[in-house]
């Protein structure tokens, strides 16, 4: 196969004219393993020049993409076997089958495939283990190729901050309360006239995905099978006018009785799979413990870990259930395109990845 | 006592200046019932005209009221004997006591004496027959006067959204997670450098107030005392960059089983306790319930019922417990200054005010 | 023909379901001789209920209307011969003479015909004599109807607070620098990722409107034809993440010698054209002009007169030209459905509108 | 003297624990030349640790200073040479001259001694050159060290994007209007009931400060002294909801013609004083012109050059002078702290840094 400039493994962003999509690129810019080498997107798109693709874009794009042709989402366009997916629901579910049947690796942030039984839903730190589904996958489905996804944006700060927990005393049921910030929508996704100075209490499609996509991610792989956790889990949705980072209000109860001082010392020693460890894209801790009675802060918080690490405060004792805290995580980082870059580094060290042999990186 | 113009009742408001004064300032202007006619506020203000007195306001206040010289909070200088205090907790204790102690009746939005045992805490659609204790603690303190107090703003919504179900199925344990508006930090209050494009996770002292404040208002009148209401209630309080209206969204158990059909009915049902109807600032209903996915929302629902309603809405099955739900209320009117301003209108009805035969209004 | 309810004129709303439109609807509520009896839309919505085309609202509109079907916006389907227009752009042109030729007169916020030399533009305070451009337009026309239109948004402030300095004065230059609401982009309009915690320093099409609107509204009418004012005008507009209220920063050169003083008590002393006089949607007076060192402000003064007002501060000598002030007037209803209302009424007042006896209103 | 550790230079911040104080700290953190060694502040905060002196602080400050007892603003605590100002104006007179007496080089953001005729006010890549006022102030006062000043943070981006065009064609005028960020105000600052969906239209003690301010940056030292620019300056300042990033909207007048495309050459050529060549804050290029038509964006455009640069867009001809344009900077980096840092590096380039060589740096 090809290879990147400075032996890095080349890679394609698909649906890299949206929100999402910008996102890879910018976070995949100047990293030591992968290197953008095709940018694809729909009809509209494809055939023009990138730049003039993007009708708008947050912050700043690499210069040496902007003259890159668009290609069409088509596994016989573009030839990286390592492929981002950026795509919107609405055309994600096929297109990612076909380039997975053509032998690429898919590490996909939609939500198509995410509760296929032989897919993996995976945040590292928590179940890198569950990568592993991607032999059953491919068996089943005879594909070369395959499908990784990463979670729901809420739904990753949820389950980092819960792993430790649920490992140690067994989370039984959970209250989850969000306030989630709009660059979660993409764009133009959320109006002005709806959000400012205002909250919306829900976000469509959003609360059904919790409580099963961190059953999944916080089961246990058994025979080639992921058995969910039983969490009980209660949500509410709610939009705030805030630019990025999501933050969740947990009321937790656990199997086995723990109060905030063990809840405080499990989450504090975390320091997830050790697979992770030191990893471009691996925050060091994941869970960042705030002492201050005020903390997480969506604004200020945001970009803890360069927006992979959760972060995590207010943890005290809940007259109802066992304990209560806040969590806020980086929505369009965690929660998306770096939680699928950071699944690429670990299939790589695993040896998973087409180019890469086990234990380089 | 004197009397105001065309029959109304002359109020002094203590605390004048502040931003929770200034609503009660605002709310009273063109009150058929009740006319201000003093104002009076801390030393650094006593002896200036309101117009100078006052730094800062919130929109338009009554021109007339202007050229008022603000008086000291001190009974002996304030005639009136309808007094509504919006005075800081760090001052409210001893002049709310002093007013009572000279004979007036004081309706207060201070935390100070809501959760003393002869002192009502009320929101009169809900208990309104609570206010007969201000005969016990007449009798109790030697007092001519009274106080009457009305709950934290964000305790209000909790309130009302809860009566007709505690009445109906029995509340036995809720989660409650705000939203709160800035507005509910008075004035300077909450630096715009902490808050715009941000979500602050802890409110001071806001928390500690819920559960109590909540169980005494749905709690039942015996003997001569108020037996408080069980409900177990885990909280967590969040400041948001809305202006007005306190977002609250719930998750219920009850006693007896009741799914959403059960609480919409109760809710759309209810109309509060009857010696509210009709008064000036009474809200019909109570509780607007709105079948709209994504309301209430505070921008756009806070100035239902002119701001004295309670909307409500979301309400659906819940995983873990019965029903979740979200409701919403105006801060400094329902929350504040309106809900005071509703005590003094039953009170008058009920004959209890200084100056007003029962029945009159 | 028809008339509404209790004597009041029956009137259409195009484009009724957009943001204008809707906001039509809302003034017109009550309206003491306008009644909205029927609401025309694209073809998308036609044939639906009102309720149901309608995929956002901002406020309460009339229940009474909510289920009204949706007309087709031709002349053949509707039957009011007084018609609001709130149309796009894109189709405003050709529909708005469909109706004019067919014999409604038609109150334009759209600015297809706003230049055309026979096309009143109108904040009728300032020029309601150009109204008699009706005349020549159906006789040149052969139209029974006619067309009459209002100001952009944003140059309805600077119109009105220049009608009397260029009286007084002669405005001989003004640089503009405004400060707009988003609302003034319609719905969904300013995605929230470009606007929370930003300015946009640039909003399409708008300043090429400033100059020649401005120049056309302060004209004289001369045989029959207006002669536009001379005014030369440096614009930059920006957009604020403001709901409602468009601000002016404006530096002004008069022909003769005026400073602070002079455009103070000018501005203070003027009431407008006499004919707006007691007219329902007519602020008295037209300017509000406030001391304070810091007004405007658009949050705070936007429903100054029911938002009909422009309120002006900061008047104060400028060292390059002659005087500097700040204006603010509320964009949706000043700048757009209110001042087609107006226009309304004074044409009913002089007896141009259909139905309507001249000094009747 | 003493030497930080690697061979940098130790510096104070005086007025450490407000927002521009910390401002320094954040900027001076790795910074090669310069470390922080000393921190002062008020009575107040003299004695405490650092930690513990500040109520509040935005984003992350270093760990290793969090626990340095915090010293009183007076020349016998203070050992360093190197002092940063961030002192309020209410003290920073008669401090700053103590230090610069004691022999210390002061570098203040304070307003106090900018418009001394012996103190250099510097954006250093307009006008390096004037530092050398520093000679005349240390003999006309008899000190030893001296007070150098960057200028209010409105006028840093006026006076860079004025630069280039002050010399190829004299600007005559300019209207001046502001759009400035909150993060202005200091800490605590705009009360958030102030700002929130607002737009306040006047900032106190600021318009004062621009012509002024600009007219000595652009003027010429001729013979020891500064000649000051003769740009006559129209101004509006007004405050919106944007955290960091003042926007300025200016129309210019010049001596000489010249339209958008001689604009565009200038600027898009100007690489300021070359002293400033390869200084750690010196951003490369000064000026950042920006094709489309609605850059900068405060939030999008703030963090270019670090901070550092001024962003320019929307260069057009104007139709009353003779161009418009927008700038943008970093209210707190470039136009206070930054701007003092970059200030001392060129003045250690120069050997007027106490312990630094000439062309060390």
């Amino acid at each position: 196969m090809s290879v990147g400039s400075e032996g890095r493994i080349p890679v394609a962003v698909l649906g890299a004219t949206g929100a999402v999509g910008q996102t890879f690129i910018r976070l995949l810019e100047g990293h030591p393993f992968l290197e953008v080498s095709e940018l694809a997107a729909s009809e509209r798109s494809a055939g023009r020049l990138y730049r003039e693709a993007m009708s708008w874009h947050e912050g700043k794009l690499p210069e040496h993409l902007m003259d890159l042709t668009v290609l069409p989402c088509d596994p016989g366009a573009v030839k990286s076997k390592v492929v981002f997916s950026a795509l919107d629901s609405s055309v994600a579910g096929s297109v990612e089958q076909a380039f997975a049947r053509a032998g690429a690796v898919v590490l996909s942030n939609a939500k198509n495939h995410r509760m296929d039984a032989d897919v993996p839903l995976v945040i590292p730190e928590v179940n890198a283990d569950h990568l592993m589904l991607i032999d059953r996958q491919k068996e089943a489905r005879g594909w070369e190729g395959a499908i990784i996804t990463n979670s729901n944006c809420a739904v990753a700060p949820m389950t980092m901050a819960l792993a430790p927990l649920h490992a140690a005393f067994g989370v039984r049921q959970a209250v989850m309360v969000t306030l989630q910030a709009i660059s979660g929508a993409g764009y133009p996704g959320v109006p002005s006239l709806d959000i400012l100075g205002n909250v919306i209490p829900h976000i469509p499609g959003e609360e059904e995905k919790i409580e099963p996509e961190l059953n999944k991610m916080l089961g246990e792989l058994e025979a080639g099978q992921v058995v969910n956790a039983p969490i009980i889990v209660s949500t509410h949705c709610n939009r705030v006018p805030v630019q990025h980072g999501h933050t969740v209000c947990m009321t937790l109860g656990f199997e086995s009785s723990a109060g905030p001082e063990e809840v405080l010392e499990a989450m504090s020693e975390w320091q997830g799979h050790s697979i992770c460890k030191g990893l471009p894209s691996a925050p060091s801790p994941p869970l960042v413990v705030r002492p201050e009675v005020n903390r997480p802060q969506a604004r200020k918080d945001v970009d803890e870990g360069a927006g992979m690490a959760v972060v995590v405060g207010r943890v005290r004792s809940d007259p109802l259930m066992d304990v209560s805290l806040t969590a806020m995580a980086h929505n369009t980082v965690r929660g998306a395109a770096g939680g699928s870059i950071l699944n690429a580094e670990v299939l790589g060290r695993m040896g998973r990845l087409p180019g890469v042999t086990e234990g380089a990186w």
